[in-house]
């Protein structure tokens, strides 16, 4: 039996929106950002954390500049329970960070809860229950009038426990869980019984988080639920609305920021998006849409690599490749095109710019990434790349001509290897072919005389040979090439050259690269010496060195 | 120096666009799917894949029901030249197949590419060339002109060449690369060059693919600028619109979506999203949604174990385990209230019904997967998951008031473990509680006989110790109650009590729950047996033994 079969579903229904708002605005400023990594996170690992898993967490939490953590549901968990102690009776928790409880509607779990926040400074209450159709139909078998009872009077119960305990600064966060679900018209029903149970101020406002706890529909649906909802709900200067996305359709992180368009205030989420089955709205990806916007994202993700580190030893997940803005491979390019773009761009670059790279969004260095990592080379990468590497990592600057000629050999290593080669054996791979060649002749001594041309008389070495060849021309090179065409009887002609310094300072090295022709083939030199005459000859001797090394053996 | 700076980042500029459409779209039939996994999604991993990985996953696209899939970039890559040839010369590509090849504009990498392609039935020649701002500026240095140049010859080239091969279905894809960072007048200017040059009709429409090379803004802009090209392209009718996003934001899912319901009629994408950098848009997800829509897919994904397994092999990047629809993890429950839901939604449906579940969007069996792993057991469990165990894997179906007594023996047990735990330890854990406990009071044999009561004369063993108990009352239960009364001298009373066939047909075994109060105390019993009343006997002696036990020790 084929149980694959798209009947067996319904469409999500449109929302009736007239006039709708969102599409036209962008987001301008960062929304308040509650992480719920130490709850809803972690609720969903398959070996929730232990008390220093939750403590390094919440630490970097606090690193990172979040203001508002949910740190647990301790009615609901021993160590929940104990972990929101340690962090009061340890004070753990800074002045200006509220931390968050999780509750049903329940008067003992309300009790328990209480307790669990004695003597915090700053703590948020969120109440939540179910009350989406199939919950109230399937699950609680209640009516709305019902559901809104146990909402109302869970409010109702915080409200008297909390007045006790006034050297708290309380608030209160109020969920419909499965929002999603909830017929509008219902949710603002309920939400507006919850507002006037509480009693917010503009002062104190009333926290409503609307949740997609289950996420059923194409984001811009969410986004005309919320603005929908924030249209019709009462006391809308008293509320903060606040959004809580789940990833069921790969799109949490679209449907928060097309709801915050839409009026919402303020985002839960977690770090890469840990949650309950396919995870949370990932904060990270969001604040960085919004950093790469120009926008502050009120939170400082500079140390990537700890966040990373962090969250993978509290999570047991590892970190996709792909991850956006984090992953192992975001910052990296393999085509050649790619790679050859972002190059260019980059010689452009100077600090200070707006940034503006092909292909690279966002600064790495900005998360603490180096470019080192940006281009990779594999048997899809061309002359970019690899000319990229070589620059970077060991100075040499090769000209166009070169790269190409370089790069084929790259390519044939790959492809003959059949796989990702690393910058250290690019430059094996340019040392073998270039520079360390025990089949290249070298320059033993040479003399250059100049006045009305250039004499030079030079003594090489190949293959344990010496033999000393002399010739004379414009310049150097051109005396080299004369005294080579004499000694192979073929045409010797160097069509390109290029110089450059390799470092600087009084040891500075210099790097030559030599087109040459001989009998019409093209051959490849290149040479490293402290004198520049000197890297000059050796690479017109490398580049024609295979010749020579020919004629030497049809002349034994 | 911090250089986490949000200042130096632009915001992408809107669209101007009057009378917007797309909000008040919905998809309700799947887009042309083209796979990119054989050439993007090659060229990004860190070892491209070899021939035989190539075909594995040509093969696995081939069954899933893909009719045009992008098998490489043969000019650019030995490789890819030689899977192209290997697929056209082992005749691997089935006649409703399409494949496509990528090339750049220029003559003699469309000359290598057509000489690829010799003796295919079908195929798309997908040329680009890149269109935007930065790449005109800083990488090519051209002028707006000279880039609708490169792409026109280009495409006449391809014209020029495929009118010689006229065995071979020729298509042209042509795609406007980096179309999301060129500005749209220009990119609708080279498109209706490129369109004119090639000269589709309405029953060889040409592909116009517009890519968010890289993804740069939010989805709704995407959208917009698909909208705004779509109403500004000259014949509409003979071009088929082809979006290709990335995953930059983490919304390339949320942007094809968008970009459909905004006029787009094909949409190339991976598997799971593999492709350069944070990858391609994921067709299994955006497939799914439509699926859990209601709208046919096109594609069959009823394999997923297979599908993860061939991807991952091909790609070497492992699946993330909150993957949306295939993770590990997506169809799993650890809440307890989650798993309350679930449990008693699921009691409820019926095979055949539109699905209607809480927490679980679709039916995890559509994709090969089972429930048993869909809830799971640590220390933020509640009873619902726990019974939904016992219930699901051993046939247990434990009352109410049982789940709450065996559940606080399972989060004790996960929470001084700090780990999940498996069924198999939730069954021993319930076996050791109640079924194997070595302290119970057994029966070894009984004597029941009725008139105007039950009289019970009954011989239990105990750590060793036989004795002879007897008493009468209403039924056996009850008789057996009054006998162990007798024996303890305290008020012993059945509370609660459940009982149900473990099994059917003649070996058929029951099983009964007790809730027994000894002296006012709460105690908990289970027995198995194949004869019911030794079940009930049995079931009350389990629950009074520790109080048994404990007057023996007293009084040796």
């Amino acid at each position: 039996m084929n149980r694959f079969d798209h009947k067996k579903y319904r469409p999500f229904p449109a929302v009736k929106i007239e006039n709708r708002q969102w599409p036209d605005k962008t987001i301008d400023k960062a929304p308040t950002w509650c992480s719920v990594d130490l709850r809803d996170g972690n609720q969903a690992l398959i070996d929730p954390m232990t008390v220093e898993q939750k403590k390094r967490l919440f630490s970097l939490l606090v690193k990172l500049g979040f203001k508002e953590i949910e740190v647990g549901f301790p009615a609901a968990s021993q160590p929940d329970f104990d972990f929101v102690r340690a962090l009061i009776d340890e004070n753990m928790i800074p002045d200006d960070v509220t931390v968050q409880v999780l509750t049903q509607a329940r008067e003992h779990l309300i009790d328990r809860t209480i307790e669990a926040l004695q003597g915090v400074k700053k703590a948020i209450v969120h109440v939540y229950n179910s009350t989406s159709t199939v919950q109230r139909e399937q699950v609680f078998c209640m009516e709305r009038e019902q559901i809104v009872d146990i909402a109302v009077s869970g409010v109702r119960m915080v409200k008297e426990r909390v007045c006790h305990h006034t050297d708290t600064e309380w608030r209160l966060e109020y969920s419909p869980e499965s929002f999603t679900g909830t017929e509008l018209d219902f949710a603002v029903e309920i939400c507006n019984a919850v507002v006037q149970e509480w009693g917010p101020s503009q002062d104190n406002k009333i926290i409503l988080n609307l949740p997609a706890t289950v996420e059923m529909s194409t984001p811009n649906i969410f986004a005309d639920q919320i603005e929908w909802f924030c249209g019709e709900i009462k006391h809308r200067d008293c509320i903060e609305i606040s959004l809580h996305t789940h990833n069921d359709r790969g799109c949490a992180v679209a449907a928060a920021e097309l709801g915050v368009m839409a009026g919402a205030d303020r985002i839960e989420g977690t770090l890469m998006g840990n949650g309950e089955r396919t995870g949370n709205m990932d904060i990270i990806t969001m604040a960085m849409n919004l950093y790469s916007q120009g926008v502050d994202p009120q939170l400082d993700l500079s140390g990537a690599e700890e966040i990373v580190e962090v969250v993978e030893a509290c999570t047991n997940i590892p970190v996709n490749p792909r991850h956006p803005y984090i992953g192992e491979l975001v910052y990296t390019a393999f085509s050649g095109s790619h790679q050859d773009a972002i190059k260019k761009c980059l010689n452009r670059y100077d600090e200070g710019d707006h940034w503006n790279i092909a292909y690279l969004p966002i600064d790495p260095r900005d998360l603490g990434r180096s470019y080192e990592a940006v281009i990779r080379i594999n048997s899809q990468s061309g002359k970019g790349g690899v000319a990229y590497i070589l620059e970077s990592e060991y100075g040499l600057v090769l000209p166009r001509w070169m790269q190409v000629e370089f790069a084929k050999k790259v390519q044939a290593r790959t492809e003959n290897e059949s796989r990702e080669l690393k910058s250290a054996e690019i430059w094996e791979t340019f040392n073998q072919a270039y520079l360390d060649n025990p089949e290249c002749a070298t320059l033993v001594s040479y003399k250059l005389e100049r006045s009305d041309k250039d004499y030079l008389t030079a003594v090489i070495r190949q293959n344990g040979q010496e033999q000393e060849i002399s010739g004379e021309g414009n310049g150097a090179i051109h005396a080299l090439t004369q005294a080579l065409q004499a000694e192979l009887g073929d045409a010797v002609e160097v069509n390109e050259y290029s110089e450059h310094a390799l470092s600087s300072g009084s040891d500075a090295k210099a790097v030559t690269y030599i087109k040459a022709q001989v009998a019409g083939q093209p051959h490849y030199g290149v040479s490293v010496s402290e004198d520049t005459v000197a890297a000059n000859l050796n690479a017109v001797l490398a580049a024609v060195s295979p010749v020579l090394a020919a004629r030497a053996t049809e002349a034994a």
